[in-house]
């Protein structure tokens, strides 16, 4: 193998930088070429393709976002954009390709190496809902930034004994959620994988108040329902006055924390030597602290694991009160 | 002057603990007692009220919100509620009184004045929106809790070639959306003071996007509009899909920076010299780095400068594309 | 069991705060009352104790330090001291102990249990030097710490094309230098667990130069030696005007971040759960995210794992030039 | 005025890329061209020159350092090196030149102006010690710099009980040690415009710890002494056991304030404004939230005021114990 490619794809997330530059530096240290795709598999299939240089990911490693721009493209989902893409790579000479990115963006890598391009995905989302690893890129990230949004709130929800509900991200995980509602002692958290009951809830804030709390703290994934949903809910049994604030974007974003640029490097690293080691169809995870292949037909056909979650969960109910 | 009292009033700010420790530690320097009141007006006239000793104000310089709490009183208007506030200061002996807030904690303190007590209003409100003062407690801090999110906004915005608007902070004054929008660079600052002409931002917008400008930051002060109606009007002139978030409380949170700490360092320790030296009906101020002493009945009849605001509006129309 | 205490000891870390309110609000939940013991074993022996609610460790999860105040104590090595601390246990009717720290914590643990008296070790400390757990509490805090101080570096190194030596914590274990070193991108790590050659060092920051490189970081354990003293040794080879910078005590401070509080509260509980079903002589760990409980004797008396720091040094050495 | 030239020169400073921006976007709104020059003087002898657009600042505002790079280079002092300057600068059409640095650049500028080429000048160094003006660019991020590192030693010194020597930047003014000493409620700060006398500060030490105070910051301006020689002192008193951080490099990095952002926005902008009018030999400041044009032959031929920094000093006195 003398030359390989990479692109990112879907919702950019923190430390996808220190993955291309890992998968450039490695590629270059065992003697490979790295082409970058830009804006994922839209750029790929319109061929917008540069070569990459050891010195092109020079102090990216602490970069938020990413370098080589990311886009939804719906259409990969084709097989004629498909064969288009590897038309493309076989034009530039790319033998195998590195895919950092989420569901679809595994679903795309998982189609190419069907049709006999051998890729590899690293995964790359804050939402942390990849089935397979412990743990994705940029979720280390987006908790701690979202920590310390809720750090903030609270000093306002004391000041001002109030009630907050604050809507993070996470469609079908409550990943987020969980270990911000933990991190931040939140005495709420509601998430997909676990129902609740609005009128335990509302008493719980009365009880709360009742033995001279002077904060409620709600931690709410998005996938549940909205925050003001959720907000007026609340409000319809009792005059709590809820405020309400949806973290948005700014989840997204940030440098990457020390735990997210570590993993991203061993991840990108890893990831070339599968290719050169002739391996597609992987999707790379991290199991109890090590590095692993799974088969990417596994990982895109199943469902995200809930055990770690409900733990998580079970531990806030009892220590937040 | 035996003893003074000291109360936290409307929103809550970062910085306003450093005003509350200054207070005492002078006080305390000064040979005089010093009483916290709990809640704002609401606890001064329910007579929720301790004594404050240098020990108590330890390690709380760095601290968002106030130890004090805060609420909204709007009851304090009436003169039956000034009276009973004083009537509970008088029964602790309370001589004199620091208040920290914004317009409305400014204009309790004020009627306290023209009932014979005397009162020292100190500018804490992060939206700098106090006559009088270049500056207000809280107002640094925030500017960089919104640089910051904007900073984690712009890397996503990239990284996806998109616009966004982001709704902050400010009813009547832009100051927040300005120094803000001047330091993420932002393409855009709407603010209530100036008039924006939505089809001149749409035309640039894509002017930018033609010129291969990778994202289009909106600042919009909430005083404006919304950001979901702004969002509405653009996306209504071309299919920009812009993106919205709204900081909401974050912003109010926060360890404050250290202007925030020095400035309410410096109010605290100069209201503790006005009550001593007899005066009171003052709103403190900072003007071209100088402690000025306002008259408060100026201060809570007039408007919110807005010169310096201008200025920096054109800078950003100059600098940012 | 009806109360059992906890006690911090040796350096602070990070999340300290979190482990202890873990502690009391889990042990509330299982109906058993927690005295805290402050300044550590030299607390203990002197009888510091006090009653710990629910409320005493509200708001304390994100603060760093401890709330129980830390000491070293060598006298606690002698069977005089502690059969002191039992008597002062028994006294207060405490019937367990969760002892939060590192090695030395952790041996004071193991005597009071070989004497009789059921103690739970939680490892608490930034250096990660721990047996038997992938992380101690403090050690993700710390990374992050030193990793936000060698961005600035790099931003004043790249500014001058400057090589810095940047000194971090680790006496016996190069876990910080090698985290922060990977994740800052460093272009050489020096920790205790391998040997390096200083000429090919040298060589190797020339070579860099040449290729056009802006900066060099060096990140260096303590254990190896001081970083004047490496600085001295490159500059005698050549005339390189090494900078220095030691991290000093702030890599001990800070609130924590997200896995810490999580860690720190998954411990805590944990510990809880131990006592309560009559086990002592335990070390919690944390082994492929999954909490374990290793006999106190065992990690007290090996060695740090360092066979995962082999696999970061050399990924680092391939991905850093 | 048909182009000019921008240079960065001396220590750097966060918002020197700010201010390369905004002199950059400012110029092309008046239809000047403009051309960057590395590494300073030194650059600017060697003709290290570059043609400077809109798109090459855009994405920095938010960066530390600086991306024309800087140097020391003391052969500016000479006739021969300014005129070999100005010959570079009309080899290439330059026709005024902006330089962001300290007291060093701003003698360059001077030179260069008494050489009959235009120069006007922006203090940018995070020690504030340039005169005519109230701050400098990098000073408002240095101080909270340094205060986030005091924060996180607070939180070990309480921990510990323990008195620690923290030493910050300032050769001849105290400046970063008096906003930081004030903004962390240090107990001590020690600054080159003040005498110190070591047996107060011992006793005062042991005062504090009798009353119950749980640790002891001292902010030491690096101009008095080192860190290590002030601990040493107080150490041969008492036994105090005295700890030492030295803060370092790590002081000059890091994303530049809001303030610094937009100060250094305003900065860049009237520089070109200046040159454009036909003005030189100015150095830019700001009094009283003004900017202002200085001579700049005065600036450097006087001495920093400290006139304010002996009242922040008075404060801290008074409210520090």
């Amino acid at each position: 193998m003398k030359r390989i490619g990479v692109l990112t794809s879907g919702g950019d997330a923190p430390g996808m930088n220190s993955a291309i530059r890992a998968v450039v530096r490695k590629a270059s240290y065992r003697g490979v070429e790295v082409y970058g795709i830009n804006y994922g598999y839209a750029g790929l299939v319109a061929g917008d393709i540069r070569k990459l240089t050891s010195k092109d990911v020079s102090d990216i490693i602490q970069k938020g976002g990413t370098m080589l721009y990311s886009a939804r493209y719906p259409q990969f989902s084709t097989e004629e954009g498909q064969l288009k893409g590897i038309e493309q790579l076989k034009k530039y000479g790319i033998e195998g390709l590195v895919t950092i990115g989420g569901d679809g963006t595994f679903k795309g890598a998982n189609a190419l190496t069907k049709h006999g391009y051998p890729c590899v995905g690293i995964p790359g989302t804050i939402d942390n809902d990849i089935i397979g690893t412990d743990y994705t890129i940029g979720f280390d990230t987006a908790i701690n930034t979202v920590l310390d949004a809720l750090d903030k709130i609270r000093d306002t929800a004391t000041s001002h004994v109030r009630t907050f509900v604050i809507e993070v991200m996470g469609r079908d995980a409550g990943d987020i959620a969980l270990w911000t509602g933990v991190g931040s002692g939140a005495e709420q958290i509601i998430i997909p994988e676990v129902d609740f009951d609005i009128t335990k809830i509302a008493n719980s804030i009365r009880e709360g108040r009742q033995r001279g709390k002077k904060h409620t703290l709600i931690v709410l994934a998005e996938g549940v329902m909205g925050g003001n949903e959720f907000a007026e809910k609340l409000d319809a049994i009792d005059n709590f006055h809820v405020r309400v604030t949806e973290l948005g974007h700014v989840q997204r974003g940030g440098s990457p924390t020390a735990r997210d640029r570590v993993l991203a490097s061993q991840f990108g690293a890893h990831a070339v030597d599968c290719l050169i080691d002739g391996k597609g169809g992987i999707a790379l995870g991290i199991q109890g602290e090590k590095i692993v292949e799974n088969d990417i037909t596994d990982v895109t056909s199943g469902k995200h694991r809930n055990e770690p979650n409900l733990a998580l969960y079970q531990l806030n109910q009892e220590i937040s009160n």
